[in-house]
């Protein structure tokens, strides 16, 4: 079970990953990222698509052409977790590896 | 340049490709489907964004899980038009080699 | 740890997953698999990537437009286990899900 | 109809890309290349995949973990052609849009 996380772990999470906001009822976070065009950004969605299989937890997201956007929260706990937290930092990584 | 659909074609892809609904305006249409988990979702996404890519249209789409979202529409022509007839036809073919 | 399958085992991958032949040397298992298409085999190929990723282990398989030649092994252990087992389920199940 | 290049046009193939090279017979060019990790090696064989199947002209490769093997020949001619300068340059922006 994942606990919600405490205000100072919601401020870490913003910090740490800048571009994502929170969402009014402090439930989620978001972030819509823009790659050079559809192929470049289907390439960063796959990457992303393995991380969440394997981490078992799964974005709400949506695509149009080169823009994707992302929402992070976990529904079982009503909120932001930790798993949101490995998820939104696995999206870093393959960003800081694309020179973004 | 792609014309606009006009309501006899309309009908005929909304006949053709049963799932499909026209939105109140009348300029896209949009499906949703559902897979059997996550990774059969993303296999279809990765066939229809391969195909969107080389049909250079593209669809603005979403997913959550085992679900997938997908809106079509030619927004230089401000609505319906045959590109948007042949992407729904990639899409059921897809859907058809999965039994679905 | 994985153990090295015994030969009933072996049997019983070879006899579940028809299609897949053993090498020489009893090391490994590979199977070489055609599809409609590029398009289609690349959606397999994506499928079988995230449940390999979170299987945390991969296949040596190549592609060649519609042809996918895949070969199971487990170099840890230098030879076949239940992770290859594990690996050609997921990889049956695809195809099941796919009218082959 | 495309024709077969030249020693220049080769020359030019090599260096314009370095990492590749010209197989013995001179109808085919090779290269290797190393990723992070399998999730960074699939999102780039993707990218891959959408431009081949854009092009309509399709590598040879091959996945272990982290390294893909690719090789570009045109069949249909019979060795090295424009096609596949196309496709050497889609997987050199590729990986430039990844540091490497």
């Amino acid at each position: 079970m994942s606990d919600i996380l405490n205000s100072d772990q919601v401020d870490h999470l913003l910090t740490a990953h800048p571009g994502w906001t929170l969402s009014d009822d402090g439930l989620a976070v978001s972030a819509t990222i823009t790659f050079a065009n559809f192929v470049e950004a289907w390439g960063f969605m796959t990457e992303i698509a393995i991380e969440a299989e394997k981490l078992n937890h799964h974005p709400e997201w949506s695509n149009v052409y080169n823009r994707v956007a992302i929402t992070l929260t976990t529904h079982d706990a009503n909120g932001l977790t930790q798993r949101d937290v490995a998820l939104a930092g696995r999206i870093s990584e393959s960003l800081k590896r694309r020179e973004k």
